[in-house]
């Protein structure tokens, strides 16, 4: 099941090349229990790290934590296709972040949005 | 004078090879006017194509509209350092957008933030 997850994933990372239009973009808003915050991290960065080797349609999942309030987190997703976000949300090492740091999360907003300037890169 | 302030900018952009931990990353969370919405999606889409093209320090501008309340815009910042990000508050174009804008921005909130996983790219 986890490994059909990943098969779906890597599938739909062959919308990696879809058109900017078809990207799903969302901006997690999230802040974490100051004693969990070191856990956290790491969950977060191990996650995102495997995402991004292993999904191409997981275009960027770039995390900042505000600089004043540490515990206040934003994550910038991009997905190349409403499939590829799907497929991501299945993925053993989502699941594995999703469910390791359920405890850690006292409050997690998803806003979906609309790139502006959709195809824009990270130099 | 705004010459001078270019040549900076194309200097400070030396540093786009800088370590990303001499990065300085911004979340930029603005509201806009509604009846002004047009007019400043077009003149910050103007403002960033050219700091893209234009400075080698600015490593990313990534605009992003709140599906459910377009008015709502948040923008993610990737400066290559201090010196990029000074330089580029002194470009003609930056000072453009800036003047121009002004009157169509209702509030504007701007996060100093931590990258979590600097260097990260967007596919």
């Amino acid at each position: 099941m986890l490994l059909t997850a990943w098969l779906l994933a890597l599938m739909a990372g062959g919308s990696a090349a879809a058109q900017p239009s078809n990207q799903v973009v969302h901006l997690a808003k999230l802040e974490i229990y100051p004693a969990q915050l070191e856990s956290y991290q790491a969950a977060l960065k191990e996650g995102i790290k495997t995402a991004l080797r292993v999904e191409p349609g997981v275009l960027t999942l770039y995390p900042v934590a505000d600089r004043a309030n540490p515990t206040r987190i934003t994550i910038l997703e991009i997905y190349a296709s409403p499939a590829a976000y799907k497929a991501h949300l299945q993925t053993p090492h989502f699941l594995k972040y999703k469910n390791g740091t359920k405890v850690m999360v006292k409050s997690l907003e998803l806003v979906e949005t609309v790139p502006l300037l959709p195809g824009t890169k990270v130099k």
